[in-house]
Order: C-alpha cells, then structure tokens, then sequence
C-alpha cells in the first residue's frame, strides 16, 4: 500500500468549458513526473458501468456517485486521479469530497455563449434541433461551485497554464 | 505507474462455498507481504454502483462486468484485487480474463448439499421459504469452470490450506 493516497482531482464546468482538455494535459504533466494516474472518463465509465443508464438527474446523480467511488478505490492505492464530469449539483461533487480524502476540485470557468460557440460533442446543436433537453446551464441550472480548490478560466487563460494552475495547486497542498 | 499488473483473482463457486471466506484470507497474506491488494467485495460493489441492479441473468452479467472492469483498473496500478463473486456464466468469467491480463480464476468446489448446510446467508432458506427463486446451482445453473488456474474443494480442505493453494499458483506463475 502507498504511504499516502493519491489525489481525485475533479473537473467541473459546462459543456465545452475545457474539462476534458485539461483534464487530459494534467494527467500527461503527471504521468511525465513519473506519477501514477488514471483518467476517469466519465463517458467510458457509463459504457463500461451502465451503458443504459441515461442522463436524468438520479441518472447524473448515480454517474457521479460511481465516479467518486472509484476515485477512492484507485486514490487509496496511491493513484491519482483525474475526472472531467459536470456534475452539476453542488451535493453531487460535496458526497465525491467525503468520500475522497485528497479531493481538489477545479471549477473550469467559460462563459456559455463560448462553450455553445466551441461545442465539442455537438451537444448544444443538437439541443438547437430539438434534439436533447437536457442540457447543463441551460435546461438543468449548473451549481457553480462556492469554494473550489482552483477557478481556472478557458475564455482567457491557454492550456498549458490553466494546467499548471493545477499542478501548483497539488503542490501547494503537498499532494504531490 | 508499477512495473507489473496486480494479479485479479476471481472466487467462483455456489454461494456457501467459502468463496468470500478463502478470498479474505488470501487477501490478508497478500497484505502481510507488504502486497497492495484490494478486496472487491461483490455486495459492496452493487451497493455503490447500483443498489437498484437486482438478480436476474442481465444485472448479474452487468454486475460482473463492473467487476471485472474495476479488476482491471486496480490491476493496471499495481494493485492484487481479490473478487469472490459466483459469476455463473462461463462467458462472464472469460469476459473478466480478457480484459485482466493476470487473471487467477479459481473454482471454489463444494457440494451443493454442504453449502445448503453452511448456508452463511440464509439464501437456500430464503429459498425454501419461497421468498427467492433464483438461487445459482438450483434455479440457474451454474456453469462449471473448465480450465481454472485453481481449483479449491472446501468440503475436504482446511481454510488456511485452500488459501496457500492460491498463493502458490500466484508464485508459480510469477504474479506475486
């Protein structure tokens, strides 16, 4: 067993916000340290756990819980762990803090019209075709978070720092 | 990240075999080699996974392959995971041995009559009652590994020897 748990370092923010982008450049800076980490997608997740399970709000609630649980299990082991996951109520990312002792949460901030602007999964289009009406920020009221770990802001910072914003921040805590 | 996969080792066999029993013990001699090793209990999996799941054949397929998927994100760190878990399709374990690439299944053997006796969960009384009627060995058939790396018989073997078997098959095949 590690001598201390890994961090679950949790990415919040709208569609489109950057999560997952960050997400990704935090693990490769943290693996390059010759750290171990494991990127919980929340998209591989739901089709390795539940691929039916849907995306109402007990649904995202269920997602979440999953997330943070495994985020535990990995994190005692020594793992860090990164997850870009909405999870849109304040409950949701508050139980995944309980259950994970070195938790940091990173609130990636964007204004909406950019985030419908970049749309990456095309989410807000198909929402614009009637499609979907389900849709954080918009449809479901998204829970900006009171005290995060880290505010990082994609509308004005590049990847590379908004990365680095994180891994200070792990360092600052001594997590890393 | 370690240099090689923890081992995954599955505990298949009839409920009130000495599944749960034996894969206890191996985990702690695991942990007093100084080994990380997690115990992937199958109720506690449910509970934080999908409380709701139930036991018809397609939530015990779901429920193996969260298992077995949490095995093989465990495993990929370093981590031994133990997982005592009937699995009582053929097809459930060897989804588990493809995606683990240091998979251990053992067959924990034991008279259905016997296990009737030990009986540690009330499951055949509940059965006998009429409150239950998918018990594996009798409503659903339980499918008998065909090649296991380890096969235990808990009805002539002592525990701590049962468990002593699985170590060595780990040594022998250089896992641990």
């Amino acid at each position: 067993m590690s001598e201390k748990p890994g961090a679950v370092i949790w990415f919040t923010g709208l569609a489109g916000s950057g999560k997952s982008t960050i997400a990704g450049v935090v693990e490769m800076m943290l693996r390059e340290r010759g750290l171990p980490v494991e990127n919980l997608d929340a998209d591989e997740v739901r089709q390795n756990l539940s691929p039916n399970l849907g995306f109402s709000l007990e649904a995202r609630d269920e997602n979440t819980k999953r997330l943070a649980w495994m985020g535990k299990m990995l994190s005692k082991h020594g793992v860090n762990v990164v997850i870009a996951a909405v999870a849109t109520l304040r409950k949701f990312r508050d139980r995944a803090r309980e259950m994970c002792p070195h938790f940091v949460e990173v609130y990636v901030k964007c204004p909406l019209e950019l985030c419908q602007e970049r749309d990456p999964k095309g989410l807000y289009a198909r929402r614009a075709r009637g499609e979907i009406n389900d849709v954080d920020g918009i449809d479901i009221p998204y829970e900006e978070p009171l005290n995060p770990e880290v505010v990082i802001d994609t509308s004005t910072t590049d990847i590379e720092a908004c990365a680095l914003q994180v891994i200070a921040k792990l360092e600052e805590l001594k997590y890393i």
